[in-house]
């Protein structure tokens, strides 16, 4: 098992990384919110694979737990489903001591977290992600929220858990397709700040691939390690937060472009993180080798490097700069330097931007 | 004018108080969160008497500025009417560092409030409170939030404002009974920190009344310094900030078992610390004068201190205490030890309460 605590100012919560967890969260959640009553409130899905031993667990450590499901989906991330959930916590007349437990991936940890985050004006949270996407990235750092027809989490909050409970147990019943996804976001961490992570997820891909329970421990605990180290030294996204958007600004306009649909969120970010390469190439900010580096690595996980569906790069162009007025002021790019450094910057001119996507239509 | 600075730990904020504030207020905004864009969100009746004076301050100011109305009413501080509001903010895609300015009452404040803390994760929060209630109470503080078929407030969050800025000229427009409604909560604030306060209101009352305007500055600037004191003291009420809900216990069982509409909340909670000071008399906890100076007081502004069409005692009894569950643990009650005291008490009898209630029932 790993732990790794990140601290904030007033506040300051563990994330245990343990095959078997759900079995244990109970006491654990005890720990850092004793209480009579409790909510566990589950992606559908996964409520019929792991959501007994959540419930066991709770129960056992003595909470009277009111449980809820949310169905399965990015779709279904909005305030509707707030609402909806609102609704047991309401007429079981929970209170604002009491813990809701999130189980589940990305989409459940965020929208469990903006009822946490606005239920009472806020309650203690405890994440349990069950996606490695959700493991190394969506459940730490505490930004929470909900999509609008607009764009996805325009509605929000930062509310950090009081405890995130990693069971990597539950990636064995993970669809191959989503582990790949998961493991984007690992690539990019390595990308971003570490050449050595980057290195031995090319060293272990095999052990990763099969599931071995070690080796998935230390790849959750390893991200997690430097997505925490991030949040720590920037909690609100004034500062080096934004480098975990490395290949995201080309990402987010691939998902937007089409329709959310034809590549999952991983898929998406494994096309931005070689079109951000390659235009930092170009720029000469960073040498080839890098750029070649981080594809090779992407290929052998099985994520794409190229597409020929992809939407015509003016699309992407419109959709890209189109974010960047939601973001305020310039589109800024993170960059890689060399492996393991980037930095943002703010005049890549246009003409270069529109190579690299072109280079993506495979 | 008069300036009051609340401090907490990471944010500090002014709360300024001038007559014609709202003409001013745009060089005030730009000072504490200068940008291209910001957003004015006005109670409807409001803006057609105050909107010009706020828009045309924001715009001299230059800021290009977003306009939107919700209607009056409590009925209106509604997850829906907040979801309306998003929509002129995303439609013209205000970036995380416009400010949102709320211009009305309580409603008006907690309801755009919780969308500024909300959009895109929280957003610069500007206050301009227009009535009393809102100016010495829910302008101050930090609390947002709206209500749900189950009660009052339990969607919410804990959102600082930048500034609250209050205008003393439009208690110029406030129908009399909502000037005595605010004047509640200031007796309350007297009551429970301050006997000076509670002193000079009655020897001010003419002078209020009469809406002159330096004493109105006074009276708001005194009252928003305890309310920030008390704050300060304890932001996430964890503490003494239960004290400013003397009154409030009872008044809030009176407000929901009589639908929000009998009585409006400053009358609710006039008789609710009429009922909590004879309480604490009938428990020895402090003088009968205590409880008979606060009903003269309150008679004096033409606060009820008494009602032939309350619900039977044993109806206001349940209300009280299915309150009582939300908020967890056992029922406390804020009771006066003596005039600028309070204490918080766990152990009232049942009985007591009861003949507290009955002596309401004139």
């Amino acid at each position: 098992m790993a732990n790794v605590t990140l601290k904030l100012p007033g506040h300051q919560y563990d994330i245990r990384v343990e095959p078997g967890a759900l079995l244990q969260m109970g006491s654990w959640v005890r720990a850092v919110a004793p209480h009579a009553q409790a909510a566990l409130i589950a992606d559908a899905a996964i409520e019929v694979t792991h959501g007994s031993k959540a419930l066991a667990s709770l129960r056992a450590a003595g909470y009277d737990v009111v449980t809820a499901t949310m169905p399965s989906g990015e779709e279904h991330k909005t305030l509707d489903t707030a609402r909806q959930l609102y609704e047991p916590l309401l007429q079981r007349r929970l209170d604002r001591k009491a813990p809701i437990i999130a189980l589940g991936g990305g989409v459940t940890g965020d929208t469990v977290g903006f009822v946490a985050a606005t239920y009472l004006r806020g309650v203690p949270f405890i994440q349990c992600p069950t996606t490695l996407l959700a493991m190394v990235d969506a459940s730490v750092g505490g930004k929470v929220g909900v999509d609008v027809p607009q764009g996805k989490n325009l509605i929000g909050a930062f509310h950090q858990p009081h405890l995130v409970a990693i069971d990597t147990e539950t990636l064995t019943t993970l669809p191959p397709r989503e582990l790949r996804c998961g493991l984007a976001e690992c690539v990019k961490h390595g990308v971003i700040r570490d050449e050595a992570l980057f290195e031995w997820i090319g060293n272990k891909l095999q052990n990763i691939l099969q599931l071995d329970a070690h080796t998935l421990v230390e790849l959750v605990a390893w991200n997690v390690r430097i997505k925490a180290n991030v949040v720590m030294a920037d909690e609100k996204e004034s500062g080096e937060r934004a480098h975990l958007n490395f290949g995201h600004t080309f990402g987010h306009a691939i998902e937007s472009t089409t329709g959310y649909s034809a590549f999952h969120h991983g898929e998406a970010i494994s096309l931005g993180m070689v079109a951000a390469a390659r235009l930092a190439v170009s720029l000469n900010r960073c040498a080839a080798t890098v750029a070649q580096r981080i594809e090779s690595r992407l290929q052998a996980i099985g994520l794409p490097t190229g597409a020929a569906n992809l939407p015509p790069t003016s699309t992407l162009m419109d959709a890209m700069f189109a974010d960047k007025k939601v973001a305020g002021g310039k589109l800024r790019l993170v960059l890689p330097t060399r492996m393991g450094a980037v930095d943002l910057v703010s005049d890549a001119p246009a003409d270069a931007i529109v190579a690299a996507w072109d280079s993506l239509h495979a």
